[in-house]
């Protein structure tokens, strides 16, 4: 099919040698055995990922995709569904958190309009647009297979960008009104976790459009996962073209030996999708922080990954993944920088 | 007595106004009220401390405090006591974690020698010498009151100097093979928690160094908190000379006007002690990390605070205020560079 297919093929497992030799490295170092905890757990896991224990300092690329949902106008939402285009050109004018931060990470930062409804694009912003957003997956699927494919080849292809401007990790984020609904129909699709718990407050909704939208979430759930359908199927009833996007970018990040760094609640849906479509690619992720959405929890713990960070953000665009950026950098410097017991001259008590 | 004296007299509280103009400006931003966290905690906390809602990106400096201490000669640590004047010079030649991570942090690193048993102090290393090491607190004050002065004299001067080098921001850190023993003692004294609660691994002893720790902690306890000394009196009897030089840097920090960001279970237990001497320093702080030394969460409680990372670190050494300085720097680019929804043409849902 799609660029996608090949990208899952190529994802390869993350290498033991370069690992072992990282933890050696560190053991090395003056201080106390792992006493740098998650840092150290992030230098080993990088290490892996690109295949050696001499890692560079990572050049941060932020892959931010947006898209416009269908299931937005049900009324899910604080904010009016041409908030994501108005983002859109906030983002192509470096006014949102998204830039802020991009430029305090260092990181190169590539906004792609997947699917919105605009009528032109923004300047600067890399036009992949699938659709003028997806269906409302309340009456139907939210994209055909095709558009699908289209969307994750999107992913693909930014990550390829950001390898072509001198990326070697990847963070991944979204924006598009309504997503956190199709994020909370991802959580009950692929960790089965309850509807009720699956939904949030996303932008800040009152308890009447949250019980609302646990009905949206519940009723949609309800007719699309029926007949137990694949991780693709999932995504093509339920998805949003920029969660889509994620999903085909974390595999191709894996596929390259990339670190993926994702965000919050959505991207962390969109890489659960992402495993389930291509296992291997699980070992390439680090959560990037803690989102306050209550269904966040269930789709780390299905991942099997623990934030950097817990910030009590609850923002997207990539924010999260873009304030871990300066701890991985760190845990890299640690291995590349500090000196060993032996060349200090400092007696290790080899504990 | 010493220039500690009128540091404490010095600290008034934070500017309330400063505080509430940053929230509404935070809250004009292009993002949901109060979306990013503790990102917009810390803005607001760090302008009420500067006085101004127009604050600068803060230029952070690292005071890095080092003694010797005598309880370290009962056995309750991994390392040998001279490891302390070893890292002392691994310091100076910019080879530690501390260096490494100042370096990242595009901190300023002042490491100050408040009392090791070095026979010359290393090349570029503050010379604050109080005694060679404390005396062992199993049999008596680890100080006189003179020079627990001096050592609190010597964190006030800590912190002009890292004025003078251009720091707005300061980080507080220590090195001293058997600090966390003293440390330990604090939290008992300060907060009540029980000895064995307060009592952890430090650099990472085994179960029967461990026990060995925990009944130095309370012999020393029952002895020295028996009749109820004052904060004054406790730093004395059961400091270290580099854990009160974090107590007079904390005053010292708060009297200024800068936000004090404090490193793990040491510099915490510093920091509470500090605020017994001086109550209005507690507003001044920041909470780096959440160590994995037991006692460090009764100490926060003590002090209210919520450490910004949670990263498993047990080093010390600054290093955790050094990872902190990034996520500080993000929550002021925020205030500084977002674009308002006026500004940006976004529409406000208001919330």
């Amino acid at each position: 099919m799609g660029r996608i297919d090949d990208a899952i093929r190529a994802i390869v497992p993350p290498c033991e040698l370069a690992m072992k030799e990282t933890r050696e490295m560190l053991d090395a170092k003056t201080k106390p055995r792992g006493s740098l905890g998650r840092l150290e757990e992030l230098a080993i896991r990088i290490a892996g990922v690109r295949g050696t224990a001499s890692i560079e300092l990572p050049r941060p690329g932020l892959a931010l995709f947006a898209a416009d949902h269908g299931i937005a106008l049900e009324g899910v939402s604080a904010y009016p569904q041409q908030v994501t285009v108005e983002m859109l050109r906030n983002f192509a004018r470096g006014g949102a958190a998204a830039n802020v931060l991009a430029r305090h990470a260092g990181a190169e930062l590539l906004v792609v309009d997947v699917g919105s409804r605009c009528d032109s694009p923004a300047p600067g912003v890399l036009d992949r647009r699938v659709a003028p957003g997806t269906r409302s997956f309340l009456h139907g699927p939210a994209m055909t297979s095709d558009e699908l494919t289209r969307a994750l080849d999107a992913g693909v292809d930014a990550v390829e960008e950001l390898i072509r401007r001198g990326c070697d990790a990847i963070a991944v984020g979204e924006m598009g009104i309504g997503n956190t609904t199709a994020a909370s129909a991802f959580a009950v699709a692929f960790t089965g976790v309850d509807s009720e718990v699956a939904t949030g407050r996303g932008t800040g909704i009152d308890d009447e459009t949250l019980r609302r939208k646990a009905r949206v979430v519940k009723d949609a759930c309800d007719v699309h996962l029926r007949d137990l359908p694949s991780a693709f199927d999932v995504l093509a009833r339920l998805g949003g073209f920029e969660l889509a996007a994620i999903a085909g970018a974390v595999i191709a990040g894996a596929a390259r030996r990339l670190p993926v760094v994702i965000d919050g609640f959505p991207a962390t849906a969109s890489a659960l999708a992402a495993v389930r479509l291509a296992p291997a690619a699980g070992a390439y992720l680090i959560a990037a922080h803690r989102s306050v959405e209550p269904g966040h929890g269930a789709l780390l713990d299905a991942l099997g990954l623990v934030p950097v960070l817990d910030l009590g953000l609850r923002l997207g665009e990539g924010t999260g993944a873009l304030l871990a950026m300066p701890i991985l950098a760190a845990a890299v410097r640690i291995l590349r920088e500090m000196a060993s017991f032996q060349e200090a001259g400092v007696t290790d008590a080899g504990r």
